[in-house]
Formats: structure tokens, sequence, C-alpha cells
């Protein structure tokens, strides 16, 4: 993966995923959205997310184990595989926490480029953890948007972010406060990790015409926005049901109004109306980002030496005789 | 997959897994025995089977696919992945057609060598297809059965069988019907491949004190013994929920009397209570034995050379910094 990204450059990536995505996206209704099934212990969770189209099935593993960074552990681990749809054959396996990295910040930028004013230039970006920087180059890959203001509780945090960003030509403003950071911004990316009710932005730092991109609120118990916020402007998921639970609008009531976004892609509801208009982008990740990124990684790879093969589906000569195959001869190591 | 059966011998293997599975059966209540999930598609189904203990979480990916025979692939293929519980960390990866065919075997073994009358030397099989060899090895490894009395609808199935097990010093009968097949034998085990609800054993064929080993009926719609033989003696199944669904039990009554065989093990339950019962093991495969199957495979090929390292997990130096690790110089291919 780190010889894929270094290869293309990952801002060509990003702005290419996001191309994949709004295409499968464009397609939202020839997808079949299961739910995932998670595996909860003490230690943390462990999940199983499944969809395919009529071709093809993808399914990531991912876990999410807060206390595994105290322990030199990452937090959150994932790989991703792809089978034909038509054999139910296993066809490709790879890593996916870059690629989760990539696709949450390719689909923040698909959604920004429909609802952020044309003329956005400023983004605010609240939080300076993993998923910062991403944000940043897939927002100017595809809006672009070069002038950045932070905000991260963790000094070494925004340190780290302007020593990764600032060589490839963004201006950059470290600020002392989120309503410092909000203050001039055309898009506001709230990306904290506090698992909390949280109030990372509130009413009186979002300025009308504001676009917010806020993709830290993403499970049952954590959000990142005061709830006024919600109430300002049309707010736009991915998929309702799953955002109802794990998204902002799990602190509204369970039918504030919300539009799926594949819905605007398609002409079916409005997106931004107005320039002075709030939109709010209530971002928690969905299956179809992972199916996604995926399959572009699975073409741009194909025949490059980037993906080996793994002999991991049985192919006895004669399909009735298993035991044949499974006691031939062979050179034993 | 296949070397390491070289390595180590198909019996020896079905041998030693007959013990795993047998120490994971006695901490049933240690498991979290979650549902599977299941993707359904006009050519077939993939389903995703988790399940964990404290430490250990696994899973099993499974396709089925009735009409991939005609096309050249098998209709069944399988791989599984164990992670560790405390960090939630892939740690291992394996083929698992194979594999399974060995754990069903193995638990078949298991099974019988506490419900089989001891003196049992005898087995009739019904149906010669992928399982049965497997079947047969497990059988002797286990509880000392060399006699084989076979019938399959395909002539080549039987010839098969022959070709395959004669050479390992069975005694091998080839019938022309299920009833001939079941005369005289101590344990028969019915493993047929016809997708109906179908009767690939009657009543009159069964004596006092058999026990019965029923392998193939393992999904809604897809069953082999005639139900009268379901009322003569007790039944014994390995998930009450899951077998009520896609065991022979689903064409008796929802309440029709069933023991969970770890229960047996644990002496919670009775087994075999007398010489001239017939005991029944409504087999259909659950998730406990895919997990001991698979860290039976992994503790057997560790530091063996069988194994190979796969990169699948990003493993940044700062986890706080993923976009430094993803952008870090590398050669590129």
């Amino acid at each position: 993966m780190v010889k894929w990204i270094a290869h293309h450059g990952v801002e060509r990536i990003l702005a290419e995923m996001t191309e994949t995505i709004e295409a499968d996206f464009r397609r939202w209704e020839s997808f079949d959205k299961t739910h995932r099934i998670a595996s909860h212990t003490p230690f943390g969770v462990i999940e199983l997310m499944p969809i395919s189209d009529p071709d093809t099935y993808a399914f990531k593993y991912v876990n999410g184990h807060p206390f595994n960074p105290a322990r030199g552990y990452q937090t959150v681990t994932a790989f991703g595989v792809l089978a034909d749809v038509h054999n139910g054959y296993p066809v490709f396996l790879a890593e996916m926490t870059l690629l989760t990295a990539l696709r949450t910040a390719a689909t923040s930028a698909m959604v920004a480029r429909r609802l952020a004013r044309p003329d956005s230039r400023v983004m605010a970006m609240i939080g300076a953890g993993s998923q910062a920087e991403f944000q940043a180059l897939a927002m100017r890959a595809v809006l672009g948007i070069d002038e950045l203001r932070i905000y991260d509780v963790d000094p070494a945090a925004m340190a780290k972010f302007e020593r990764n960003l600032a060589p490839r030509g963004f201006r950059i403003t470290v600020c002392d406060s989120a309503s410092q950071a909000a203050r001039g911004a055309d898009v506001i990316t709230t990306c904290t990790a506090d698992k909390a009710v949280a109030q990372a932005l509130v009413d009186a730092d979002v300025a009308p015409g504001v676009h917010i991109n806020t993709i830290g609120g993403d499970c049952p118990g954590k959000t990142e926005l005061d709830p006024r916020i919600l109430q300002r402007g049309p707010v736009f998921v991915e998929y309702t049901p799953q955002t109802r639970i794990e998204g902002e609008i799990q602190n509204v009531a369970a039918d504030f109004p919300v539009t799926e976004f594949w819905r605007v892609l398609l002409g079916h509801a409005p997106g931004r109306t107005s320039a002075d208009q709030v939109t709010i982008f209530d971002s928690v990740g969905f299956a179809i980002e992972d199916f996604s990124a995926l399959r572009h990684l699975r073409a741009d790879v194909a025949g490059s030496g980037l993906a080996q093969e793994i002999d991991l589906v049985a192919a006895p000569d004669d399909p009735k005789d298993l035991f044949g195959f499974a006691t031939a001869p062979v050179p034993v190591v």
C-alpha cells in the first residue's frame, strides 16, 4: 500500500478515488446493503462489513480498540476482500487501514464538491489526527482549497500536521481555538478523536455559507457538533439507517430530516440552494466507500507488480475428488 | 494445506483435530456464538461466519454456488482468519475448503466416539462424494472402524472412493442400494449432495443399536433422512437454533427434543444409554469447529515453513502519524 501511494502520489490517488466512489454512489440502488456484524469484547470491537453489487462482493474486517495506542498498537486496523459474485471465489485481499483513510477523505471531497460554495478556498481543520492530512489533500485535489486553519487540543498533533503538509505548498495557520480556526473558513472539517458527546464546534462559530464536513462523530456516544448546528441547514448523510445510530444526528429526533447524498448526485434532491446556506455532511463511513476503494486499488495495481498471488482457493482437477487432491504427492518442506 | 496433509498424514491430522474440537466443545459456554451473515444472489450465497472466545476471534468466508461444477469451479470454497481479541489484529489466514472437510470428519468422529457402540467395526457410507473418504478415515482413526459398505447413485463416485481408500487397508463392499449398504452396519453415515428433502435412508434400514451420522442435510430444504428415523432414538445436535433451520430436524416439530452434544461431553446429559438404542447426530457444521480447525492448523504449522508472513497490518512507528507512514519514501517497483 505504501509503495502504491509512493508510485502514484497521494493527491492523485485521492482525486481518482473520488471519481470511483462517485461512480459507485451514482449506482447506489444496485448495491445489496447488508448490515455489519460486530463482536464486542471488553477490549474493543471486531466488525465484518459486507456489501455487493451484481458482479462483485466485498467485505471489510475492521477492529476498534481504544486502549491499543498506549500499548504500542494501532487503534484501528483493517483489511478487505473482493470476490466474484458469479462463482463466489475470493479474488483480492488488501490492507485497509491506509485505504480507509484515503476513501474517507475522498468521500468528503466528493460531497464537498457538490455542497461547498464553488469559490471555497479556506478550510478549518478541527482535529489534526491520523485523518487530517488526507482530508486536506483531498479537498485541494478536488476543490482547490489551499489555505488551512488548524486547531487541535494537542500541540504535537498540530506540529505533525504542519510538518507533513507545509512542504506540500499549503498556507497553514495554527490556531489557539476551534473558534479562531473557523473564522473566515469556507469549509469546516471536524475530525476529533474524543470518545464522547463533545462539542468540538459550537453554533456561534459557524458563519453563513459554510460547508461542514463532520468526520469524527461515527459511533454511538461519539459526536462532535453542537446539535444546534444541525438546525442551521440541510444535513446530508450516506445511508440514513446507519447514520441515525452512528452520526451527529443521534443527538436529534429520530425523524430529523436528512438527505442521502446519492440522491443529490442523481438530481433527485437539491444540494446547496444558496450562497448563504450552511450545508452539513454527517459522515460516518459506509460500506460502498470500502467497496469502491478496493475495486479502485485492484484495478490500479493490476499487472503492476504491486500485487502478489496468494494460493487461497483449493482447485482440484476433479471437483468431485477432493480427497485425491488433498492427498496428492507434493514436495514436503 | 496439501503440503501440511502430506507432511503429517491425513489420518493423524484427523485424530489430532478430533481432540482439538472436543477440547473446544468442552468449553462451549466460553464462546460468543454470533449468527452468520449471508449475501444471496441468483448464482449462490456468500457467508461470513464469525465466532470468538475470550482470547481468539475467528471468521470463515464460505460460498455455495450450485452451478459451479458445470462451469469448472468448486461448489464451495472457503478461507478463514484468526485474530487476537486483546488488540484486534488479524494474525492467521488459511485456505478452508480442505480444512472444512477435515473438521467435518473430525467432528463426526468426536461424536461417534461417545454415541456409537464401543464394539462398532462396520460403517455404511451412503454417498461417496467429496466428504466420504475423510469420514471413513476419521472413523477409523478414532473408533477403529475398518470395514466399509458404500452406496452412491453415481458408480463413478464409488469407484473413486474405492480407488482412494482400498490402498489404505479398508475392507470395502460396494453395494447396490442404501438398504444393502446399511445391512450389518454399526454406524451409518449419510453424506449425499441432493439439494432436496430426500430420503437417502429409510426407517426400515435402520437396525437397533446403530449410530447415524447424517452430514448432508445442512441447509433449508436439503435433508436426507426419512423423518420417522428421528423418532427412533435421541437426536444430538451442535447448536440447536442453527440445526432447527438447517438440519434434519427441520422436518419435524419446532419443539422436537434434541440434545446439544457439548452437554454429553460435560456429563450434563446422557449419550447412548443402551446397546439397542438408535443414536442420531444431526450434523450441520458449526462455527466452533472452524475455530478449532484454524487454531489447530495455526499451532501445527507454527515455525514449520508451511506458513508464510503476509504484510497485512499497517504499523506506523508513530500511531498518530498515519500520513507520515503512508508517504514515507520506499523503493518503488
